[in-house]
């Protein structure tokens, strides 16, 4: 797995001269859309197939600051994953590696029938691959 | 009318400690949909008519810098409406009446048929709202 | 104590027609920030006296969603306080009085000196004040 | 000169299901950072120096909407320079060319002494590369 990379823009900061820490949030959606994508599951196909993802909960530990323009490395990993919901992990570094948040992020899925989905069932693939994502 | 007040947040300011000039493009869409609301046009009754009104273009020349928490207090009127389209003009002063930017937005209205409406005909009592407003 | 009321805007939500999970962390803030300021302790109070106070962690439980252009009630309290550190307590409620999201935030304040402060000493008017609303 | 990549994030879609207008005012700037980057002059070069470039004004014509996760090319030129004040043009095309927006944004050079610099006598390479730009 590859992990993500943001720029931190402009746009980012705030009058403390540093990135904002809401942003630190959105960031987490877009390492997550990434990683989906590169285990198979692009925006598209869930799109397609109309599951949603919506978050239940967040939270994120901030342990350095970081401003424009720096790069960060953000890792995702699955936390937890029993079949209904899964917690994603994201581990944020800057370009001297150290580590400068660390999150989670909590989903179910809801199918077309806008229900919780039981993965296992609906989707026995992503069920397999996301279970072998646990236990790595 | 009443002018629209916005406080500016924390977060929409940037490293140079002041608001980042991306949300001025943003307060205008609050003060345009409250201006609709007084007109009696609520986002509600424009939605129950399948009536989208997207935004064609902006512009906005910054004056002076603001920061948070400052009000900001923000006129719009209409500069220009021909029946199908309108553009709003938008004066944005702070505390001691000194003028911070000045913009403008252009819309058009699509009803329910996804096609540009003209308004004349489809809504002519908005029609004659703009119409009245426009030369005031 | 009066509840933070904050209308959600049309660029606050997104694609799934909702209101996106990270503006609620800026909400946070904004209804911290008129906490601080009821309880005499506003931000340019803050300021003159060179104390930050940067946010160490945020959680949040996202109960409920909620979208444009819905008047969102958020209740603070003080959850802990130990004279260095303090979490924040945030109820965010809709107009029918569901609670939407439940979330937390966790600070230290630096002093002009940048180092953590010790609020019973450095401060201890406002350390009698969140005291007493810790207990309360 | 390479063109700017943007690649649209679920954050920044609203409820009509596309990218929300005032987000575009965002990517300028990214894209603008980037190419004063690629000319020589990175943002931490100008802050080595003092000298800041605040925004005086932005417009934005928008020709075809965009939405996640749709990768946006920008191109950034140079419309106008006479030495002080320097306008950006900007054209955002989608991945099938087609242009989805026009942009500008016109900005000043304000040097460590906080006042508005001539380029061509305080920093004679930058004046002769916007020069170039310019008639290129």
């Amino acid at each position: 797995m590859r992990d993500y990379k943001h720029t931190v823009q402009y746009y980012e900061t705030d009058k403390m001269g540093i990135t904002h820490h809401s942003n630190y949030i959105r960031w987490m959606e877009e390492a997550r859309v990434d990683f989906l994508d590169q285990i198979g599951w692009s925006y598209a196909k869930f799109e397609e197939k109309g599951i949603i993802s919506p978050v239940a909960g967040v939270e994120c530990t901030y342990k350095k600051t970081s401003t424009f323009p720096e790069t960060i490395s953000i890792v995702v990993s699955i936390a937890e994953y029993n079949g209904v919901k899964i917690v994603f992990k994201y581990t944020m570094s800057n370009a001297k590696g150290e580590v400068i948040a660390e999150a989670k992020s909590t989903h179910c899925f809801i199918g077309a029938n806008k229900l919780p989905m039981m993965i296992k069932k609906a989707e026995p693939e992503l069920h397999e691959t996301l279970m072998s994502l646990l236990n790595a």
